[in-house]
């Protein structure tokens, strides 16, 4: 497999008004810049404008702090208030995966890092346990067990202290909470807004909080889900990225349910995370424009 | 194609013990029973055993109130309480069918009774707006239009007195509410209480009432479903009986989801009217058990 | 419902090289034009580049005939060859179906003409057998009885001679084969090429030809799907339009698999016929680019 | 999580009759046996019987050897040919799995192990190039590196008969095939005929052979699959034990389709292998009943 070519990214979000796919389009044509992937959205309801542009590097004559400043004089141009972020695909993401004892995710984010299909730095895997430390050691990468003692609420805001220490020190693109079972004091929702994404194992809106295959199994529903959403301070309230389900029947008790709705978690994750690090994601209020 | 041959379809449920599965087979082998179908399951945590088997009539050598009489006798051997029913499949179903102006459901269900893929007698379609008269009526199938004026509850009450009646003038197996935009009373709700069958825009318990697509979209999520379950006294809160679901993106507008909702409504709604008139659906407090 | 606005789609493909979202946004842009979808692919084997817009016909100063020329210039100037296509919404779309037996299909297209889905005219409803001729009239659609005659080979051309004079008197924009059961001659493929869709009852390449079902059956196959496809003069090996699949167990006998496939066969050619008349499809060699 | 009480899983095929059940159920019943799932079929084509049963081991005043020669008994009273197994779920499952370089079906496996799901002993992983061989020791599996140099029959030969000889160590109930890229000889197929099971990164049958993410692109389908069967001497033709698909477009590159389909060959072998180890697969003629 050779490697990608090395691409900018644009992402951009204004009113919608005529001649911005023009304006734009014509400030990378001018720069001799090659579109290898161009997506467009307006949402009627707001009258918000999304675009996401995928350039060749090399095809741009200046390097990204150029792109950046000559962008943002189209973007004044284009509205007095708008979104954009032009990324390089050459700079590895940094990600820290928070764990609880539930290895599931973790194993499926390790396999697919250390196999290549993802190709991304794991800088700290942190555990409110220590069980999954043998294997992300087996991994070489680095295991932090923070204990989050019930009831003292001291004890707690200590750890929640260090866990912040422990995930900022790599500045990480993505904080992963993978099946991570305690709720992030409303601070830390704001500080890693837009990089901390959860998996909930429900197809959310649906059984929020806590046991939500026990939820399921007492409904008797047909399918279940998980969801893959940004965390926000509202619980399992946040901007969804993306969800799938998987059929169960009378025949499966909560423990099958459990097995069966961990595939469905792993895939989902995987997926979110992959399109957040790809900054395929553009949030707008509760909801997501995923490219 | 040719017909299906009759059968004898029996279903049982009784608090698990062992012998229940040896004690029916006996009595249906000594009678000569030719089963073709046989499935079994028991409720963990209640304890409570289901079965159901399907046997060819021709096999047994004496007719249906016989076969009753006797199993009632193995039946009470086996638990001083239990449900069971047996059903002749050379008895034609009958269908009643409630609408309001969205006929999607009501013209997939009839192109399935044209078909022959439904077998079954449509006595009659009720509606709470003439729209879907003519459509009914080119299928030579009655169709009577019952007004639900808003606001004065007693011409409400009187309407609902004349669905009653139309409904149970055919005495239907199933009573199907094809997005039916009244909620019944729960005098209806108790009297039809396992043959009343609703089609939910949403997939249940997510956004339950008035306009789930609207809801759904609100919310963003990146399914959106469909749920048949059966009519009960607290609205959308019934035992599920299918549910499925459909990809939707940021792309999709409400009337997007509303469109592609409706294949995943026709399909769930004629799954779960054919399994229940085909006796597979054993419900148990609130859940389903669908053979 | 309101009715969707006017629009003008413009669909365009030719090499790939800088500059052409450029040039076309900003020939949009300079005529007013309002772009409410826009996509873009390029297909990195063959270096074709190809993008679908939606452009609000009230935002153009001119009439369709002007923009065709106008464009006309500046497709000449991105390339020496491309493809492109300027249609209005405005024009309601014609639509022949040829059927045999199996109504399935076209009760469930006639269901979404009659509520309102499908906003197109059916011309005709053609059969080689006389079936489907009382529900094609009930929606007050002219039904042809054409029979093709099995052996004789003059009989069989008069007839395809008689089916291309009824289905050409329309000029229509789409030819369904909805479960037509006869394989049209290559000199028909041809004429229709790119507006004849068949549905085809197997998840292509799976089951070629006859009884697709029974060969599923045989294989033992744990999902059946079906294929929606443009018709070429070699069967069932079209470009691809949509597929889709169903789960089938041992259970399943062969008529369960026929009723099981029939609503993904349903589906699948709605959503085919749907984009193919919203010039959502550009077919590129053997394969389709779905916008 | 307890762990799940011991029991017995019969499993029997013979000519069907009137009887069998009742036969097999009153055994049990006499024997005090407490049936914990039971499931039966009748494949109609060829009048063959099929049934399953798990019994609480606790349940049986006997042991293993004695419930099978008193059931060897029953089945020679059922019939002069049948198939049956008992096995006992105290025994633990030892599985072999053979590799090449592609990790993403091997690293799942392993997880599933680790995690507690997969609860049964891997035997041994070989692999023909040595790649995956330190992923394997780090969860303390023996790993063998086996290589098949193409063109010299003698040394391909030699390589095939050391494979034998360490996969016939542990006499595995599993040997998988988790995208080991050789073709077994025919004698290998034979003797580990029913315990040899196969990924195909394909939705079989089609695009048997080499390379089928490159078929499936140059097809142009909409949905790519996985298949899961039992090893036989022609290639990809075995009895098919499970499937899935997952949608694509014609966005996606043969990168992005081997990308997305390794999740569906994961979760389709992991669910094979489960299945096959919990005696749920009854192979008849070259299909499967999964029970």
């Amino acid at each position: 497999m050779t490697a990608p070519e090395r691409r900018y990214v644009i992402t951009f979000g204004c009113p919608d008004r005529t001649g911005i796919v023009a304006r734009i389009a014509s400030f990378l044509a001018e720069a001799g810049g090659w579109i290898v992937e161009a997506a467009y959205h307006t949402d009627r309801e707001t009258g918000w404008f999304f675009t996401r542009q995928e350039v060749l590097a090399d095809s741009i004559p200046y390097g990204l702090g150029e792109l950046r400043s000559r962008f943002a004089a189209v973007a004044e141009q284009l509205a007095s208030r708008s979104d954009w972020t032009i990324t390089d695909t050459g700079e590895r993401r940094r990600v820290v995966i928070l764990v609880s004892r539930e290895g599931h995710c973790l194993y499926d984010l390790l396999g697919r890092v250390a196999s290549g299909e993802l190709d991304v730095d794991v800088s700290a895997v942190i555990g409110n346990h220590p069980d999954l430390a043998t294997v992300t050691r087996a991994h070489r990468i680095p295991f932090h067990h923070v204990a989050f003692p019930a009831g003292d609420p001291d004890e707690k805001a200590a750890a929640f202290a260090q866990l912040r220490q422990l995930v900022d020190a790599s500045t990480p693109h993505a904080i992963v909470l993978a099946r991570f079972m305690q709720i992030l004091p409303p601070e830390l929702c704001a500080d890693w807004a837009g990089r901390a994404l959860n998996i909930h194992h429900s197809f959310l809106p649906s059984f929020v909080g806590a046991r939500p295959y026990h939820q399921a199994h007492r409904r008797g529903v047909k399918l279940i889900g998980a969801t893959c959403h940004y965390v926000t301070a509202e619980l399992d309230a946040g901007p969804i990225i993306e969800q799938d389900v998987i059929r169960v029947s009378h025949d499966d008790s909560i423990a099958d349910m459990v097995r069966k709705g961990r595939d469905i978690e792993k895939i989902v994750l995987a997926r979110g995370l992959r399109w957040h690090l790809e900054n395929r994601i553009l949030v707008h209020g509760n909801k997501t424009v995923v490219f």
